[in-house]
C-alpha cells in the first residue's frame, strides 16, 4: 500500500485552472492513460482538470530526471505496458515530479506555464485509448451481496456456494475484446432457451445487462511457477478503473455449465480510459471490512495483517442510465445504482495472490475485474439482474419507461470517486458504453 | 478446406535425406516453427525430417518470389502471427515453393542443396520457442466421450449436460501460461477440500492429471461484432498442434463452481512446437461423423455442407508415460492412451463459426483446445481422470508401478499422426512435460 505524501496535500492547487475542483482530475490524482491529439499518434498523458498534459513532449523539453524520467519515458509510447514494468520506486518519482511541475506554487512554474501551448492538450479535443496491451484479462467474484443476489435466484436457500468464503473465485476472460469506455455496443446474437421453450433458438439476446466492477491494473508480473507472497502483492498492483462486464443473461444461463461464462460475456467490456495509480488511491484505503462471526479466516497465502488493516479501497462507485427517450428529450442520465469497493469480500491483493499462489505467471498490462460490486439494498445493485429479480420486477425509470433489462440505445455511464475528509475528492472518470441493435 | 495438390504426392521425396521415410516430418509435411540455432536469434524455420529450414536465410538467399516471399518474410521473425496474419493464398504458395526447393528432384535441386550449410540447422541442436505470441487461449470442451466420463463421475444417470449437443462448449483459458514443448511442469499448489474433509487445506496438488487435446492456431482475424459465417470459418485456421491441458483435480473440484475451472489449469499448458498447415492435413480430412440417432442436427449458424463432408480431422493421437523409475532403468516409454481426433463432436470450424457468433474478435495467433479427445474404451482414454475412475482404480504399468495420477518425475508425451492409405503419413513431433516437486 502506498503512502501519503505532498502529493495529497489537500491544500495543492494548479496552474491548470480546470483542474481545481473538478470533480475527477484535480492536482491529487494525476491518473495515466493514452491519448491521441488530433493529427497525432496515441502516447501516454495525464489527466489534469480537463486537459492532459502530453508525456512525450514533457520528455522532450528534458522535465524529468533519474527515475522519473525513466517512468516518463515508459509512459511516452503508444500503451503503458512499459510503464507497468517499471516497479512502483520509479513511479512514485514520476508522480512526486509531476505535482510538482503542475503545482500552483511550483518553483518552476514559470518556465512549466511557459511551455502549456505544447504540453497541454484540451481533453474534448483528443481520443482516448486502451491504456495498455492487455495479455489476459481475468474476471474475479468478490462482490460478495452480487453473489448472494444471484444465487438466491437459482437457490434460494443456500445462495453461496461452499467454497466462496475459501477461494477467491475468479475465471478467464477474454482479452481481445476489452474496449475503452464510449462508442457502441452490439447486442450478441447466441443461443438462448427460456425455460418456456423446449428447444433452444439463435438470435439477438433478449437479456442484455450490466455489471459495475472495479478493474485492476497488474504492474511488475511474476515467473512462471513463482508465486506472490500476500505481503507483495500490493506491489504488483499499478492502478485501477472502471469496468463494465456487459453480460447476456440468456446466454449465460444456457451455455454457463459446467466450465462458466463464455460467449455471454466476451463480446465486449468496457473500461474506463484512465489508470488511477495506487499512490493517487493511498487516502481512500481501508481496513478489510470484518467478516461476519462465523466466517473461516483467510487462508495463510491470503492473510497479511498490512492487507487486512489497510488492503481495501473506499470508493464511491455510481451507475446511470440514459435511455434513447431520454436523449431526444434532452434529460439527464439516471441513477439507477451503486455502491462501494468496500462491499468487496477479497482485497486486490488477496486475488494478486490468489491468482499466482497456483504458479501462474502475471504480466505489466494484465488486467483483472472484481466481480460486481452491489450493496445489500435494491438501490446499491451492480446490474439489472439483481435490481429487477432476474427480469421479474421491471425497474421504474423516473420519466415512466420501465427496462427489465437493457434496450437499444440505453446508454450505461458509471462514475467512481474517492472521497474523505480531510482530503480531496478524486474520480476515475467515466465508462460508458451504449447499447446498438444486434446484426 | 484445403485441396489436394502436388505437396502431397506420395512419390516425392527429399534431398535432405533424413526427411524420406521420417515418422514426423517427411517433405509432405513442411510445419512452421519458431527456433533458435545455437548463438543466433529465434526465427522461423520449416522442420524437414532431422533438420530445420531457416526461412530468413532462404529469404536473405532470395529463393522466394510474390506472394510465396510474403509469406516466407512473415515467416522469419521472432513470432509467427505475421505468417498467421497473412492468409491462405500466401501460404500456400510459400508450401508450394518449399516442396519445390526441398525436393530430391526439385528443378533448382543443385543450387538450393548448395546453400544446405546456410540453410539447414540439426533440429537437435536448436532450441525451440512458442511458434506465437499467443493473444487469447480459448479451450473447448468437444470430446463428447471425455464429458461423458466426466459427467458420469458426477452424475451416473444423466451425464452429459443438456446443452452439450446445442453449444460448443468453451471457456477461455489463460495465454500467458502456455509453454512450448520440454522441460518441468511445476506441480501447483491450491486450495484442495477432499469429501473426507471437513474444511479446504492448502497444498500441492494430490491429482495431477494430463488432459490429450488438439491446439487449433487461429490466423486471420474478425473485427469486433462482426461474426465468421461457418461457410468461412476454416479460412481462419492456419495449423494445428498438440496440446497437454494439465489439470489438478483436487483444486478443480473445489474451485470451479459457479464459474469454472481457474487455478487448477492456469499454471502451465504444454504445445508441441511445430505447427502442422491446414495445408498439410488436407489428406487427413474426413465427414464429420454421424450423429447418433436423435441428437439435434447443429443450429445453421454451425451447419455448412462442406464442413460436414470434410471438416473433421482423422488424426491418431498417442499418450506415452515415462516414470523416474522407467528412466533410471532405460526403460522406453509405456503407451498408456490415446484415441483419434474423429471422437470430438464439433469440427474446428464449428469451434470458429461458435466463438465469433456473438461478435467476439478472434485474432492472428489464437489458440484454441479442443477438449480431451477420448475414444469409447479404457485404452482410448485422454485423461487419467477418466483411466482411473477419478483415482479409484489405479493404473497397472507393466514394469509394476501404479498410478492414479501423477507422481512427480513422471514424464508424459504426446504424439499424433495423419496417415491414409495412398499417403504419406505424417507427424506433429512430441508434446513433452515432467513433473517437477511443488514449490
Amino acid at each position: 500500500m502506498s503512502a501519503l505524501d505532498q502529493t495529497h496535500d489537500r491544500t495543492l492547487t494548479s496552474w491548470v485552472t480546470s483542474a481545481n475542483g473538478h470533480a475527477d482530475f484535480p492536482i491529487q490524482n494525476l491518473p495515466f492513460g493514452i491519448f491521441q491529439p488530433h493529427g497525432g499518434s496515441p502516447r501516454g498523458g495525464v489527466a489534469i482538470g480537463d486537459e492532459i498534459l502530453d508525456l512525450r513532449e514533457a520528455v522532450s523539453l528534458g522535465l524529468f530526471e533519474g527515475p522519473a524520467r525513466e517512468a516518463a519515458e515508459a509512459a511516452s509510447g503508444a500503451t503503458l505496458n512499459p510503464l507497468m514494468a517499471v516497479g512502483a520506486a520509479a513511479r512514485r518519482a514520476l508522480r512526486l515530479r509531476l505535482s510538482e511541475l503542475l503545482a500552483e506554487h511550483g518553483a518552476e512554474r514559470a518556465k512549466v506555464e511557459g511551455y502549456a501551448t505544447i504540453l497541454l492538450h484540451q481533453a474534448a479535443d483528443c481520443t482516448l485509448h486502451l491504456p495498455a496491451r492487455i495479455g489476459d484479462y481475468t474476471d474475479f467474484y468478490a462482490g460478495i451481496n452480487h453473489a448472494t443476489n444471484v444465487g438466491r435466484l437459482f437457490r434460494p436457500d443456500n445462495p453461496l456456494m461452499p467454497n466462496y468464503k475459501y477461494v477467491p473465485i475468479g475465471y478467464h476472460g477474454r482479452a481481445s475484446s476489452v474496449r475503452v469506455s464510449g462508442g457502441d455496443v452490439v447486442r450478441p446474437n447466441g443461443q438462448r432457451k427460456p425455460a418456456s421453450e423446449e428447444f433452444p433458438s439463435f438470435g439477438p439476446s433478449r437479456n442484455l445487462d450490466y455489471e459495475l466492477e472495479l478493474g485492476i491494473w497488474i504492474g511488475p508480473g511474476n515467473a512462471l511457477s513463482q508465486p506472490i507472497p500476500i505481503a507483495q502483492a500490493a506491489e504488483h498492483i499499478v492502478g485501477y478503473c472502471l469496468l463494465n462486464d456487459w453480460s447476456a443473461r440468456d446466454i449465460q444461463g444456457w451455455e454457463y455449465q459446467p466450465l462458466g461464462p463464455f460467449l455471454a460475456k466476451n463480446f465486449h467490456t468496457s473500461i474506463s480510459p484512465w489508470l488511477v495509480t495506487a499512490e493517487a488511491l493511498a487516502p481512500f484505503r481501508s481496513a478489510q471490512p470484518a467478516r461476519p462471526e462465523g466466517d473461516p479466516r483467510p487462508m495463510d497465502y491470503l492473510w497479511s495483517e498490512a492487507d487486512q488493516q489497510a488492503g481495501a479501497l473506499d470508493i464511491r462507485l455510481d451507475v446511470l442510465l440514459e435511455t434513447a427517450t431520454d436523449r431526444v428529450a434532452g434529460r439527464r442520465p439516471v441513477r439507477i445504482g451503486g455502491s462501494n469497493t468496500r462491499e468487496l469480500y477479497w482485497t486486490p491483493a488477496q486475488m494478486v495472490a490468489h491468482h499466482a499462489s497456483g504458479g501462474c505467471n502475471l504480466a505489466p498490462g494484465d488486467l483483472f475485474g472484481s466481480g460486481t460490486i452491489s450493496g445489500t439494498t435494491t438501490d446499491s445493485f451492480g446490474s439489472l439482474l439483481e435490481i429487477t429479480e432476474g427480469g421479474r420486477k421491471p425497474l421504474a425509470l423516473p420519466a415512466g419507461e420501465t427496462r427489465r433489462f437493457l434496450e437499444d440505445g440505453d446508454e450505461v455511464i458509471f462514475r467512481a470517486h474517492g472521497v474523505r475528509d480531510g482530503f480531496v475528492s478524486i474520480g476515475f472518470g467515466e465508462c460508458r458504453g451504449r447499447i446498438a441493435p444486434a446484426i
